[in-house]
């Protein structure tokens, strides 16, 4: 590593309302001469979407295409070879850029460690170059702040689920905790309904939350969730 | 309520760093002619030290001095009871304050919604007068950010409990889950050290994050754990 690499920020965006970012990714944001973020192939894009008008002038934008989403099952061996060989690519350009001594700011929707893509750069730069991580708020804090209720009180336990999990499993985990999120719901709503159902308990499905088509319902009322929806169960806790 | 009622709004100050609140936030604690807080009586407290420097000159503050900490055990009725009132004083200010017409901002570390003491007055308040929460960073995404790994990838399950759980319990979630937060650690650190093990696994401790005494350490190296340390396991999902 040359002494005067640049450094790769990974920058927490918090979940889709421009003001939700942290003063620190805001400045970062405002200030990058170069930005990468991660979209779907032929769409703008989530986090390019939340700093639209926070640009510099002069910003040079290297937008990660996934070659694949849902084309190929998880399982398929092929799904995880594409995934590597694109990863590689994109760190091969940001590792040249940071070792330029360019710094780079990655935009990462929610907190850049919590699930999501920027991990996949982080473990394949930070060998070679200066990586920093700006936390921000996951989307499931905004999900329960637009649901009106805390979730968690006193000694809850919280559980995070996604809900590509066997419905089995799901439904077990379920019953076993206090507050529960959900996240990945998309085509596993009709499992997760049942899921929840099974285990005894009432959920609200939160959609686009902190975004302007933000929405809050019953779970059992939901027929169809996009891609931007967390499920939560609330907590009961000591609340004095 | 009066149709010129003014609103409390539960302002989530993040981790501890003030650049890591959100633009919203720093905006809400910049203009406060109102504030309140909580603190351990006869100390400065943690939330009104992130925002020094930020204040108007002629700010308000209310300060929420703890009638109790440690002293009562949290499972004896004077706990609850003592508890009780101290949050009905509070709300009852900030109502009258709210009531007035005038905003008041209720400064909370991390999340608002996410464990804390900001949930008892929002119980209280949210009948009579507008609240409104501004989601912040928890104190755990800093602490993984400051271990400089992602905490859950692919489809992990992440349990998020308290150190006060009994130690069976704590060993059967901690072998239960992908990843794992152990908040609330303070007195508990030997009994979740046992549970760690018990469970099989490793965990890593991260005291101050965010904050300029941040320190991580793998938490069988621990003798004393400060109040704001979180234990965490990684998860191990899937990585492409």
């Amino acid at each position: 590593m040359s002494a005067a690499a640049g450094t790769v920020h990974g920058v927490g965006l918090g979940p889709g309302s421009a003001d939700l970012m942290s003063v620190r990714a805001d400045r970062l944001v405002r200030g990058a001469r170069h930005i990468a973020y991660f979209r779907k192939a032929g769409k703008a894009g989530q986090a390019r979407r939340i700093v639209e008008g926070m640009l510099r002038a002069d910003v040079v934008e290297f937008p990660m295409d996934y070659p694949v989403t849902t084309e190929i099952p998880l399982d398929d061996p092929r799904y995880a070879a594409t995934l590597a060989a694109f990863y590689e690519d994109c760190a091969t350009h940001l590792r040249a850029l940071a070792q330029g001594g360019e710094d780079v700011v990655v935009l990462a929707e929610g907190d850049p460690f919590f699930y999501g893509s920027f991990m996949h750069l982080h473990t394949r730069l930070s060998p070679h170059v200066p990586v920093r991580v700006v936390p921000g708020i996951p989307g499931m804090a905004a999900a329960w702040a637009a649901s009106g209720e805390p979730i968690t009180w006193g000694d809850d336990v919280l559980t995070v689920a996604p809900a590509t999990l066997p419905e089995a499993e799901l439904a077990r985990r379920i019953a076993d905790t206090d507050a529960l999120v959900v996240m990945k719901i998309g085509q596993n709503l009709d499992r997760l309904k049942r899921a929840v159902a099974a285990a005894g308990k009432t959920a609200v499905l939160v959609e686009y939350a902190a975004m302007p088509e933000q929405r809050v319902r019953p779970l059992d009322a939901v027929e169809r969730a996009p891609y931007f929806s967390i499920a939560l169960i609330h907590g009961a806790g000591r609340r004095p």
